[in-house]
């Protein structure tokens, strides 16, 4: 398998963590979103991905994107450990919650909206930070009123799920723009009790080969 | 069957569309996003979904949220029609078609959004609109160049899919936001094979009760 991802998307985050879980061997390969005016923009990658955003995931000449996509697909292909129960209630559940993040936070303070807003909209860096922390306060709030029911270890009870894969990395996420973490003690719980498995560990953005 | 939701809300109109194609019969209990400051803000709707967004679905006790978990639900409990393939490769073909419109689209020219543009980031109206083209555009132009390998008469073939469902309510909000269509025919295409059947025109905004 070949990834083509960057070490601070949130989205190749959550698939390097799927891949890490299930034991399964990939190419890391960088697609860096600032230089040269962003490589997802290049030709040789739009004909990989139309939507010039990351990640690809590359599987026996199989072209995958969309992170949630290429999750629900590694599970239905290498189905163990599952990242997503068996019943459709808690089934549904679960991807609710990672849609929770992947639709209604990490959208809007992804690079290039944060691009368009001090770009052609011209805000400063305060009104940036002020945008960045409302949408991550807003929906944070939401999701850890949602956990406060659902929660064991991690997002749904004590099993790592799909829901797991897109907290971790919008908390990576919240951190580095220093957003108090203190009125969410659940999802802050959860998120410790991830970051001590290695497939966690191991996908974070410091150990990817383009760290900077 | 009760469905919370707003006329206008892309995000409910997909659950529509999937309810009247699997011919489910709900109650359709109007949640006004502009009135009284937003009815999705009231204490009674927030205890329904804390994330003060619509829609929301109860089925038999069940309270679902976020339209893509809440179709693939019912995809699988009551599957006919189908609104997925089979094989994991079209599957997943299937839901990053309607990922690149749920998360690269839909968020970035939701209510909130804009009001929070228009409101605290202070943008006048013509940048509103640059706005909304800009991401209307940018995804539209990565979602042809897709489809134009996918597409039958529907997204995927000539089967309908969930990536219908996310089309048609988006090129809904494009033609309401004057976009001109004429660089994306396959869009189009997709879009006027979906209007001529009867789930899809019923699920429409205007023919909602709380239509204005």
């Amino acid at each position: 398998m070949q990834l083509y991802g960057y070490w601070r998307s949130s989205a190749a985050y959550r698939v390097r963590i799927a891949l890490n879980l299930k034991q399964l061997s990939y190419d890391n390969l960088p697609v860096h979103l600032i230089k040269n005016g962003g490589e997802q923009h290049s030709d040789r990658y739009k004909l990989l991905n139309p939507a010039e955003l990351v990640p690809t995931l590359i599987d026996d000449g199989l072209t995958l994107n969309q992170s949630l996509a290429i999750i629900e697909y590694l599970d239905e292909v290498y189905p163990e450990p599952s990242l997503l129960p068996q019943e459709p209630a808690a089934r549904a559940l679960v991807r609710a919650l990672a849609l929770d993040i992947a639709c209604d936070i990490h959208p809007l303070n992804n690079l290039r909206v944060l691009q368009y807003l001090t770009g052609p909209l011209a805000i400063n860096e305060a009104q940036k930070l002020q945008w960045i922390t409302h949408w991550l306060s807003t929906g944070f709030a939401g999701l850890e009123r949602r956990l406060q029911d659902t929660a064991g270890q991690f997002s749904v009870g004590d099993e790592i799920t799909l829901a797991d894969l897109c907290l971790v990395p919008q908390v990576y996420n919240a951190q580095r723009f220093a957003l108090d973490m203190s009125a969410y003690p659940t999802i802050s719980s959860v998120h410790h009790h991830c970051q001590q498995l290695a497939a966690f560990a191991l996908a974070a953005p410091e150990q990817q080969p383009d760290a900077q």
